[in-house]
C-alpha cells in the first residue's frame, strides 16, 4: 500500500535489527506509529490487542511470532506455538498458520530452527501479497467492464464496501480493497462509500485511512446509508471481503453484510465477495445453519475511542448504565444474493458447480 | 411514560410557576434533568439545541413557545412565531403548529391573548396523547394476534424496532413505542431489539432509556445486527414510526428503516409502520421519487459524546483529519415492503385505496 506516496506493508522484516514492524492499527486514523516485534510477547501482544488484525494478517504476524520465538530458544516451539494460538481464540487462519509452522520446524533440529521459522514467515508473506494481487486483477475486470457499460460517465464508478477488507487486513493490497486498487491503476475513476461499520468502525479509522493515503476518492457513510444512496443510483456496484465462504457460496462477513446484499439485490446492483481461496470451506453447504456466530464483548457497542477538543485520545462510554447489549460479529448472505465471487484463481458464481472447480 | 414508577410527560405545564417544564433529551442516558422554560427565548433553545426532538414534541413546544411570548409582551406574535420557525428549518410539523397557533391569536385583542395561547398549547398536548394513546391501542392488537399465533410461547414476542419512536419524541407513549406499551399492558411478554441507529444514536440513548424505565425487555443490537437476528427466528415483527408517509404507502423514517424492511420482507416477518394521520401527504404518491432527502452536518458522524472512566460527559471525533462524510437523514421504505400501517384512526394496508379513506 501506498503511505505518504511511498510503498509500504501491514508488517514487515528489518533485516539491519532482525526485529519485525507493523502499523500499530489501534491508533488509526488519529495516528500512525509503527510498531518493532523484538520478541515472542510482543508478537503475542500485537495480536491480542489487535494492533494487527484481519485473518492473513494475523496469520503471517503468527508466523513471524514463531520465528522470533526461535530466536530466543529454538526449544520452545511447542510454548510458543500454544502462546501464539491463545491470542484469538476463534481465528481459523491463526490456526492453519500456527499448524504449518509447527509441523515444519518441530522436525528440524535445534540450529536449523530459526533460519527455517524466518524463512518460512518471508514466504507467508509474499504468497499473502500475491494471493491479494491477483485477487484484485480479477475483481478489477469486472469493474473495467461495469465502468465501460455505465452510461453516465460525468460520474465515477461508484463502489460501496463494508468493513475493511483491505491491505491493513492483509500484507498488502487487501481483499475487497484490491480490487479497487487495481481498477484505479487500470485508470477507472472509482469513487469507494465506506460504510462506517459499528461497532469496531473499521471503515470509518481503517477503511478511509487507506484509500485517503492512495488518494482514492472516498465517502464516510453510516452503515444506515447504503440502501438509499443504492435507491438513487448512486452504486454502481458493492465489493465485500469474507470470513469463511461455503461451497454453495454463501459468505460469512462483517455483521450488517447481508443488509447490503439484500438492498443491491433490490436495485439490481451487482454484489461482489472478494476472498483467497483458503478461506471457503468446502466442507459447508448451508451457511446460515452450518457456520456459528461469535458475540462478542458489550464494550465494543457501549464504549468507542477519539480525540477530544484538546487532541487526547479518549476512551468513552456512550450507552449509560444499561448493559442489556448484543454484539455479533458476523452475519451470513446466501449465495443467491452474491453475484460473483472473485479469488486469486478466478471469478466463479456462487454455487457449488464453480466453487468446487477452485479446489487443489 | 414512567419514570422511577411514576407517569410524566415529555413536556408539561406548571401551573404554579406558570411555567412549562420539560426533560432535557441531550443529556441521556447519562443524565436525568428536568429544564425549566420561563420565556421565549428559552423555548427556541430548547429546540434548536434538540432538548427537545421529535416531530410532535416540537410542536407542542412551540405552542409552548408562543404562550411564554404572549406572557413577555402580547403584541410581539409575529417575531415570535419567526424566532420559533427558524430554530428548526426543516421540521414540517413545527411549522404546522406555529400556524395554528398563529392564525388564532392573530385575530385576538392583546388582552385575550395569553389566555388563548395556553389553551391551545394544553389542548395540543392533550390531542397529541390522545392520538399516540389510540395508535398504541390499534397497533397492540396486531402484536396479541402474532402473540396467540406464535408457536413457541417459552420466549417472548421479540419487537425490533428503529430509532426513538418513543414517548420522548410525543408528549406520551410515543407511535411505534406506543404498540409496545399498550401491548405489555395486555400482558403480551415483549422484548424489544433497539437498532443504536446510528448517526445520532437515538435508539442507544433514548429507545433503551424509556424501555428501561418501563421495566420492559431490551436489548441494544448494532443497526447492523437486525437482518442476522430475522433469519435466525428472533424477531417476530418490526414496528417504526414515520417522519412523512405517502398516499400509496411510502414510508419515509430515519435513515436504515428501508435496510431492516427488505430483511423483514426476505424473511417473511411483518414490518409495521405508527403514525398519526398528521403525517400523511395524501399529495403524494412515490416516496422515492418525490420526498427530498435532508442532508445533515458532517459531525453527526464524526463526532460523539458519552462519559470517560471518571464519568465526566466528553464528545471526541471517532474519524481523524478524513472529511470526507456524507449523512443522509432518511431514507424511504417502498410501501411493497410494509406490511400495515398503524394510525389513531384504524389499522390499514400501505396502498393507495385504504390510505385515502383516513383522510378527514
Amino acid at each position: 500500500m501506498k503511505l505518504n506516496g511511498r510503498h509500504e506493508q501491514s508488517i514487515w522484516f528489518d533485516s539491519k535489527s532482525g526485529n519485525v514492524n507493523i502499523i500499530n492499527q489501534t491508533l488509526l486514523p488519529h495516528e500512525f506509529r509503527i510498531h518493532q516485534l523484538s520478541s515472542l510477547e510482543d508478537a503475542c501482544s500485537a495480536i491480542s490487542t489487535m494492533q494487527v488484525r484481519g485473518a492473513p494478517l494475523i496469520g503471517v504476524t503468527a508466523a513471524y511470532g514463531i520465528y522470533l520465538a526461535m530466536r530466543e530458544n529454538p526449544e520452545k516451539l511447542d510454548s510458543a506455538y500454544q502462546a501464539l494460538l491463545a491470542t484469538r481464540p476463534t481465528a481459523i487462519n491463526l490456526q492453519w498458520a500456527l499448524d504449518r509452522a509447527h509441523s515444519l520446524i518441530n522436525q528440524l533440529p535445534l540450529p536449523q530452527r530459526l533460519d527455517a521459522a524466518l524463512q518460512l514467515a518471508r514466504q507467508m508473506e509474499q504468497q499473502d501479497i500475491a494471493i491479494c494481487e491477483a485477487i484484485g486483477e480479477n475483481g478489477a475486470r469486472l469493474l473495467e467492464k461495469l465502468w465501460q457499460d455505465k452510461a453516465d460517465k460525468d460520474k465515477p464508478l461508484n463502489v460501496l464496501t463494508h468493513c475493511n477488507a483491505g491491505a491493513l487486513a492483509t500484507v498488502d493490497w487487501g481483499t475487497a480493497l484490491a480490487v479497487v486498487y487495481k481498477a484505479v491503476e487500470k485508470g477507472i475513476p472509482v469513487h469507494v462509500w465506506v460504510d462506517e461499520t459499528r461497532p469496531r468502525n473499521q471503515g470509518a479509522s481503517l477503511t478511509c485511512w487507506e484509500l485517503a493515503e492512495h488518494r482514492i476518492e472516498h465517502t464516510l457513510i453510516v452503515d444506515n446509508a447504503g440502501g438509499h444512496l443504492m435507491q438513487h443510483g448512486q452504486v454502481d456496484c458493492c465489493v465485500v471481503g469474507s470470513d469463511r465462504t461455503t461451497l454453495n457460496g454463501d459468505v460469512c462477513n462483517k455483521i450488517g453484510t447481508y443488509l447490503k446484499a439484500l438492498a443491491a439485490f433490490d436495485n439490481n446492483i451487482p454484489f461482489f465477495a472478494a476472498l483467497p481461496v483458503s478461506t471457503i470451506d468446502f466442507s459447508l453447504k448451508d451457511g446460515l445453519k452450518e457456520i456459528p456466530i461469535e458475540e462478542r464483548d458489550k464494550e465494543e457497542l457501549s464504549h468507542i475511542s477519539g480525540v477530544d477538543a484538546e487532541g487526547v485520545l479518549r476512551r468513552i462510554d456512550i450507552t449509560g448504565d444499561d448493559r442489556n447489549i448484543s454484539n455479533f460479529g458476523f452475519d451470513v448472505t446466501p449465495a443467491r444474493l452474491i453475484s460473483a465471487i472473485i479469488t486469486e484463481k478466478a471469478v466463479v458464481a456462487a454455487n457449488a458447480e464453480e466453487i468446487s472447480g477452485l479446489a487443489d
